[in-house]
């Protein structure tokens, strides 16, 4: 299809094949695209990412581009090129490049993979130059790297002795040598020439960043050479079979003799996936990937590492490593260079991931002066707050209501789920994917509870109101939604002839109690730490949210129900996925994986069950705040 | 058989077996072996190594020790205690502790091997410390060797940052810890945990010094705790079938698809025979094996990691790599510890392999303000010429004369061969084993011709003399010796009746022209390197002679032919087998693991090829010297 040439830009590999000419607005870059490539691989190709999180399945529709002007936007991984266009790409259907991580200190560092490739055209033996093969090849990269204590820095500055070859190599070298007139290329990674390639091949390095979700795993192939990521690829966590959630898979590993070694082959074998799909698409070879680097939360690294994680899920709760671990990919199984390197980014605590430091990276909370808050909300909330002289982070349960779980119309984010609601004369509503609604998702069910609060139809107890009890400035469209079923009152958020399924969409009491749940143990959690710092929240600079799900909530809804603590709105930030792009910056840049791994031995873990005065704080927070 | 107790002394095992005292003299040890025990294997229980060439078959008559005083001595290795013995060893049948070693530099050298145990008594998680395993294990570590700095530091002395753990390792850590009540042994090396043991295992770790001969392979046990040796074991190279010598088996390899595979598998077959011999012996358990060094020529080393040889036999003759190589034990297929570590010395040239670095090592040539030479003779000669400033190194071809080939009743050192002969009224020979000869190994050529220069019946150019030119001074009875045969004139150096086959045993003109061949080239690379760094003989401190050969030569015979300079015979010093000594060394103390290192860098490589002089003094030296 496309084949790369030598000045990175990409070309028609057959002249019979048609080519259209598709120009990305507002960044006014052009491509030429083959018949039948989707608007998101041209955009791709281009170095423009687009948002999905249903990996070009055209499910969740967070990919919306609108073409030659129109109002009507088209879903760019479906749509199919078939003339010359000009997309325009409204900033929702971006990837998440973060705003605060192109102005954060994470951005100043340059493009420094620890993966480096040294050209080099070596003089061959003579009589007088009876070096042996390995010797002339450390000598040729270790001047042209300008000295060994340069080849041989690892991310953390430390010089690991002499420039080494892999032993796998040695075997290699002398036929390499003489059939390529001496004219190779060594590719390092922390001092060690782990392959040689004939010729000049400096121009081409690929790595792959992945961010192991407990529901989505996501890996960005990333160019090398200039940190441009040039494909993005996302699938289902294969072991969802195996449980939902991080507690059951831990289970099912416990409970089968083989279990462990089950989900971790799934893992690999979705990489393997990814890279394969990857790999096609971008006509990149498996063996010019040298470094993968993943971020997940702890039981996913230990999963994906075939470690065994029992002892995450009994008390006390702790993790078998924490460190960052780095393996050869052939160890683990993984299709790329058999002797390039996966790294495993480091963690704090059981429940305190990669993921987690990955938040802590993007934030640069460590280098800031003033006392900074982030909060990834998911299953678990992971909270970490602090500044440069001291960060205190922890882990709280706040069960799977953000997520859609035991909510009576819960979804996840994805097509058709309201993720976004008003209350003014009537409701309105925003759903995903702009499709008649089939549920509600966690952004949804925050707006929904803030407006119920807002117009006085649920009091700060949690309690919906019955009808007669339903204050006289409630617009009559909003009276007749509050309706009473066998299970209590419930309100209505969308009638049945507006849903796809034909059945009305409600909000109930037992929802309430739920998301009451949820809530309460992100703030308790809040709370604790603050109270453990002494901290008062007129002293926080910035309140960062992340994750998945914390990217699209409404910040004033949140903070209307209690979820955040009461800040000015404009000290509220989205960080988007910060796992993928902790993956991707940690594999850029050493300077930027020293700091992670610096910034996990520096994360000072809470346990709240340790905390005396957690249950109490818990329980104050069950409230909603009065207006 | 036997069991090791814990205070270190053997024991029977069962109470109904047969013991009998055995004790060694001079030492005075004693030691209780059972019934069928060979005194080879008894003294080794005892720590007492007794020589042995042909590994305890029973045929090189290395091992003769005396019984109760009795005049005749019987072979150790075939001896079978049948009661109370006293066994008096004389000194030429223990195993090489060459003096100059026990004197040496290296001697000085702590017992401080790169393997290291630590026993850990860990506290496990609490709610106020909820650390992982693996950060509680290196907290532990780092603590019980006194820092992070110190655990990391290798032989070099180079800290490679933090305490790392193995990858395997981190999959066994949660149940180990739990089911063994976290009190563990760590075993490390250079900074890297790679195993872990219920209890405390701390008293015992063993490794394996092997010397990788053309000829022999010689593996010795060493126990890491206290630096002592506890079993050698030795085999025929088993590439032998594959060629006698290095060039062979180099050629076997290029001609043969499958060549180098097998000659690397055969290799490491013999090594993990070696290794079960030994286990077997000593009740060591293979896992408890840690660490194997292994010391040979280049092409030898090469062979056994399976790095391609060609190069080594094509000009310009290089090696494909000649640092130090360290490998897990589980990629090479060597069956000790999985995770343990295969280090194969350094070297420096395609002929100047980790053998004669060792002989370097042994003479601590680095360390000494005089100049000294260390000569290892065999098909190669390797030449070491230096002091602490300056080292250069050569290798010449000698060809197979000194080991008994292309000689008319030549023979290898082994049992059957005239080792030594004098001339005074009549011929005396000293035979190995002493047994009737069968013919003539180097040392017995070597003395066979400088005794007929002194007698007058060879001159100088090497021509010996006819019947009708016999100085009048010679005996009568050396007189009959010199004979006329079809092809020219010989000298008798046993009759047929003193013969073990029936057949005279003669020295030819032939052979004695092959000897001058063998002894110019000696002499012409020890007089190169000399005028390479115009260095006059009595400059020179200290000769070493290395090599199963060189150390059976007589060094007045030696000189007297003009195969060794003409210095002081008190000058002349041999140091045993320097690669097997180089790999016992570089496996207990990390210090002289570094100076290997460091010599090998440091070590000059003369190409005689490429010397202009070189064919000139070739020619001078064909000369024997004039008396």
């Amino acid at each position: 299809m496309f084949r790369k040439n030598s000045n990175h830009t990409y070309q028609a590999a057959s002249p019979k094949m048609q080519l259209y000419e598709i120009t990305f607005q507002p960044d006014g870059v052009k491509v030429k695209a083959a018949g039948q490539t989707t608007i998101w691989e041209a955009g791709q190709r281009a170095g423009i990412i687009l948002n999905s999180v249903c990996g070009g399945a055209g499910t969740c529709g967070k990919c919306l581009v609108y073409l030659d002007g129109q109002e009507t936007p088209v879903r760019a991984c479906q749509y199919r090129v078939d003339r010359d266009l000009v997309v325009t790409i409204p900033e929702s259907s971006r990837f998440f490049e973060q705003k605060i991580l192109q102005e954060g200190i994470s951005s100043q560092a340059s493009i420094e993979p620890l993966v480096c490739k040294h050209y080099l055209q070596l003089a061959g033996p003579t009589l007088e130059d009876l070096r042996s093969d390995s010797q002339r090849l450390i000598a040729a990269v270790d001047e042209t790297a300008g000295g060994a204590v340069h080849t041989c820095r690892d991310h953390a500055g430390t010089v690991s002795g002499r420039t080494r070859i892999a032993n796998s190599l040695l075997r290699q070298l002398p036929a390499l040598f003489r059939e390529h007139n001496y004219a190779v290329t060594a590719v390092c990674h922390s001092g060690r020439i782990f392959a040689m390639e004939p010729g000049d091949t400096t121009g081409t390095m690929f790595g792959l960043a992945v961010d192991i979700g407990t529901t989505t795993v996501v890996a960005s192939l990333l160019n090398l050479v200039n940190g441009k990521t040039v494909g993005i690829a996302a699938q289902s966590n294969p072991q969802i079979p195996f449980g939902d959630d991080v507690v059951s898979r831990i289970e099912y590993s416990r409970a089968n003799p083989d279990g462990l070694r089950q989900l971790q082959h799934r893992m690999v074998d979705c990489l393997n996936q990814l890279i394969a799909d990857l790999c096609k698409k971008t006509l990149v070879q498996p063996w010019q990937i040298y470094e993968l680097t993943a971020a997940g939360n702890a039981t996913m690294q230990h999963l994906f590492l075939g470690v065994p994680v029992e002892q995450i899920a009994q008390a006390p709760y702790v993790a078998a490593f924490s460190e960052a671990v780095n393996a050869p990919a052939r160890e683990l199984g993984i299709n790329i260079h058999p002797q390039g390197n996966v790294y495993v980014m480091p963690s704090v605590a059981a429940h305190i991931g990669g993921d987690t430091v990955a938040v802590g990276l993007s934030t640069a909370m460590k280098f800031s002066e003033e006392i900074n808050l982030a909060i990834d909300i998911g299953t678990n909330g992971e909270i970490i707050l602090g500044n440069r002289d001291w960060l205190v982070t922890c882990s709280t349960a706040a069960g799977p209501a953000f997520e859609g779980a035991r909510i009576s119309h819960g979804m996840r984010g994805a097509a058709g789920a309201i993720e976004r609601l008003y209350i003014n004369q009537d409701v309105e509503c925003g759903v995903i994917g702009e499709v008649p609604p089939t549920g509600i998702c966690g952004s949804g069910l925050i707006d929904s509870i803030a407006e119920l609060l807002n117009i006085g139809l649920l009091d700060p107890s949690g309690r919906l109101c019955s009808r007669d009890e339903i204050p006289a400035a409630v617009p009559p469209k909003i009276r007749t939604r509050l309706i009473e079923t066998d299970n209590g009152p419930a309100f209505t958020l969308a009638y049945a002839d507006q849903t796809k399924h034909g059945k009305p969409i409600l909000l109930t009491q037992r929802d309430i109690r739920e998301t009451q749940l949820g809530k309460a143990a992100i703030a308790a959690g809040v709370a604790t730490l603050m109270h453990h710092r002494q901290i008062q929240p007129q002293q926080i600079g910035h309140l960062y949210l992340a994750g998945a799900f914390g990217n699209y909530i409404r910040p004033e809804s949140a903070r209307r129900i209690g979820l955040l603590p009461d800040l000015p709105l404009e000290k509220i930030l989205f960080i988007g996925n910060a796992a993928s792009t902790g993956a991707r910056e940690v594999l850029l840049s050493r300077q930027t994986r020293y700091r992670a791994e610096q910034l996990a031995r520096e994360m000072e873990y809470v346990e709240l069950a340790g905390q005396a005065d957690f249950q109490n704080l818990f329980a104050d927070c069950m409230f909603f705040p009065e207006k």
